[in-house]
């Protein structure tokens, strides 16, 4: 399969890479030093990457910011960060992404374990996460030509718990290579609609 | 108690100012035709509400706009609608409101049964209404003064089918009524960070 790997220069990403690139041929996009260079809030960017890179058989994004803050000093803009990146831009890809990518070709979408289980300073967070959740299973019905979608929602990484674990006291970390397998469970498996929870 | 409905002359707001207008003082308010004039996706108009409104008890939002349309069609600045109005309109009055609600007070939003049980044409929908019921959940635990957060979450109004009904075909539809309960259930009672499924 042809596969491009939005955010594929982060943690998250790199790890996809290793475990989907010894059979597949692998696109890496990014906002700098990716194969190609995409911001994906602007749509007119994906478009770009897409025209680039042309048909693909999967599409999979790891990136996506969001801001964390207390509810009581958070501001409607800093709320619109993670709905404009991680949320919109992700939505973005699909969109201008159904066009392209080949029958049968599938999305795959980065969310996270806040939808569900809430920690403090992480209302955005918990906001968009369960949106991209809800967006891959409502997406997966009105998909064309056998093109499906999912979504993976993983705990804190272990790799990055140096500079999150203070936010994410009490979660067991999973290792990013785990929250890889289910990137290669959504591509080279059958479902759609789903979220792949990794814990 | 002293309780404002914001959507208090809608479909809903209506079914709720009647559950509970009987018990408490309410103040009803809305875009028009209301007590109070108030556009939920400014949150300087929310402000303006709540120091025209002054301190209340519970504060319960029946409103807010979505786009319907075809994943094939619909663009990034329709998703917009229903994020800067359904979903920030609500965290709007979340945000302003924890500043002048009474301590052991409650916030009570509307979200959907299209988070979970998606239709064509409704990945706008789901992407809010789960967004909406996750913040709830996230707010809860942030939220001081033992003030508390639910969302009502209800499938298709029986009242609403003439309209809707061709987009909600296999969906029982419940009574306006019996959602208006759920807020009865959030305001009155103790729960936080909860969710009320009306089907």
């Amino acid at each position: 399969m042809k596969i491009i790997i939005i955010g594929a220069t982060g943690t998250l990403g790199k790890a996809i890479v290793e475990e989907l690139g010894t059979r597949h041929e692998i696109v890496r996009a990014g906002r700098s030093g990716a194969d190609v260079q995409v911001d994906i809030t602007s749509l007119d960017s994906v478009k770009a990457m897409y025209a680039h890179v042309g048909a693909v058989d999967a599409v999979i994004c790891a990136a996506g910011n969001v801001h964390f803050g207390a509810l009581t000093d958070i501001t409607p803009g800093q709320y619109e960060i993670g709905l404009k990146d991680k949320l919109m831009g992700q939505v973005n890809l699909v969109l201008a992404g159904q066009q392209i990518i080949n029958d049968g070709g599938s999305f795959t979408l980065i969310s996270g374990v806040l939808s569900d289980d809430p920690i403090r300073w992480g209302s955005s967070a918990s906001m968009v996460n369960a949106a991209i959740d809800a967006f891959a299973k409502a997406a997966a019905i009105e998909l064309p030509r056998g093109i499906r979608i999912n979504s993976v929602s993983p705990t804190v990484f272990t790799e990055s718990m140096d500079k999150y674990g203070a936010f994410f006291r009490g979660f067991k970390p999973v290792a990013v290579a785990d929250a890889a397998l289910a990137f290669a469970k959504s591509v080279e498996g059958a479902q759609t609609g789903k979220t792949f929870v990794v814990l």
